[in-house]
């Protein structure tokens, strides 16, 4: 028997993973959840059919997401995740001493319990006394706090769908006056190289620089998302991303890492021509 | 109608392109040659069923072959380039005025007849009085080389077919013989993801480190290759790629490019820690 699992990246493009077996199937009040295991990516999410995460690729996303602001201001306390709900953001945080609380505002309480289930290598340390777990609307979440946090990750879902709102001017707004004045928020961007995803995050990064001062963006490695040149944002009200690296900081903390190093720090802001032009079009 | 081109990355992962219509179809003596049409890619082609180049990101494979090496060493006359019947490496380096003599040795002379006809955005540039066509086997070609080239850039297909020999180590060290000697060779070198193509990577790491005193790898996003993280090795006998880079220099030129700039071509060479490890592994 073979059993596929495919997305289409756009109405012409699909990536395909053959499946063992399907380990999980269920529908929340927001979308449909799936697990599969795979000879090639392990177990795997998916969210209304699109890849959320495999257990092969999944450090890159997750290291970029965390390692690249906490090199940048390595004593944030306070940190808020939005979304997140496989608990990998949260893994790479809490190797952080100096983090004292993580709030994770996650939607649908369904994909936490499903991920605690079925993906322990991701949801291994929703346990660790920092962490907060609220099932919330982010949205709404964002709305109430101001000068709160040192971070936050935003760590959404696709520019439609429940993640939608988590792509507005208004959103981005209230996560500016969320941080300290130090603050750093980092989120996912899309893709540049198919027009649609392209298209999205041009529209998102327009946002984050009508709202912050400094908005960079950086790229990773990830093979199993659409083109597998990821992109990432990096916004700030103070501090630069290769400017304020502390390199020697970070590296003397010791951790073991799989794809972010603090020379790939510097590297992944060096996009090519065709991502700066797209970028320097809405700035 | 639905018209669906495959290729296995693994014997578990699938890449489709949907296929507008078939524009080619021929055997030559060495291998299957295609040419299709798509809506997403635009032309593209492929050698015994593995995708080659399209249209829409081959600009990535080739600046990154051409302009790395050329910007650490602008005053390149010779280039000999083995492999690259598609003509791509050879548009990108008759831009360079100081570049006097271009050899290009291909196996297959179908592989160029067939790009001239079907794909002009590669084939445009084997008119340029500077270019010589070889069809002759690159392996038994270098040999009677000797202290004759600037740059050698291996544009081979996968290490197995056709293609083989330009993986080995008498291949390399011939390479070697072939450059003056502050020469520079770069090659396809595969990606460090999938298994597979990882252990064909360090095999051939591991060949040019045993050739050259200075052995780099870099890499960059090439959605339509396996795992879209594609690596090129820079081997060199004098020429470091970072220290030695002429950015300057280079800028001066005031070439249009899609994907390089000198900013990218540092960042390039900042590979992730799993990359790193594999690679120290063979060194």
């Amino acid at each position: 028997m073979e059993l596929w699992f495919s997305e289409k990246h756009t109405p012409n493009v699909k990536f395909s993973i053959q499946v063992d077996r399907q380990l999980y199937c269920g529908q929340s009040e927001f979308q449909r959840i799936d697990i599969f295991d795979s000879k090639e990516f392990g177990r795997f999410l998916t969210l209304d059919g699109y890849m959320m995460l495999t257990e092969k690729d999944e450090f890159i996303y997750h290291e970029m997401m965390v390692h690249i602001p906490m090199a940048v201001h390595p004593t944030a306390k306070k940190v808020l995740i939005i979304g997140g709900g496989d608990g990998g953001a949260i893994r790479e945080l809490v190797r952080y001493p100096l983090v004292e609380h993580i709030d994770l505002v996650e939607i649908d309480e369904l994909v936490v319990e499903v991920c605690k289930k079925h993906l322990p290598q991701t949801a291994c340390c929703f346990n660790d006394e920092r962490v907060t777990v609220h099932y919330q609307d982010g949205l709404k979440f964002i709305r109430r706090c101001e000068n709160e946090y040192d971070l936050i990750i935003v760590d959404s879902t696709d520019p439609f769908g429940p993640g939608e709102g988590l792509f507005t001017k208004e959103f981005y707004g209230n996560c500016y006056k969320a941080l300290k004045e130090d603050g750093i928020m980092v989120n996912q961007h899309e893709s540049a190289f198919y027009l649609d995803d392209a298209v999205a995050m041009q529209r998102a990064h327009k946002r984050i620089v009508e709202s912050f001062p400094i908005s960079r963006v950086y790229q990773a490695h990830i093979p199993t998302y659409p083109s597998g040149h990821w992109l990432f944002g990096f916004a700030s009200k103070k501090y630069h991303p290769i400017e304020d690296l502390k390199a020697v900081k970070w590296n003397a903390m010791g951790f073991k890492t799989r794809y972010y190093n603090t020379q790939l720090h510097v590297g992944a802001f060096a996009l090519p021509n065709y991502v700066e032009e797209l970028l320097k079009d809405v700035e």
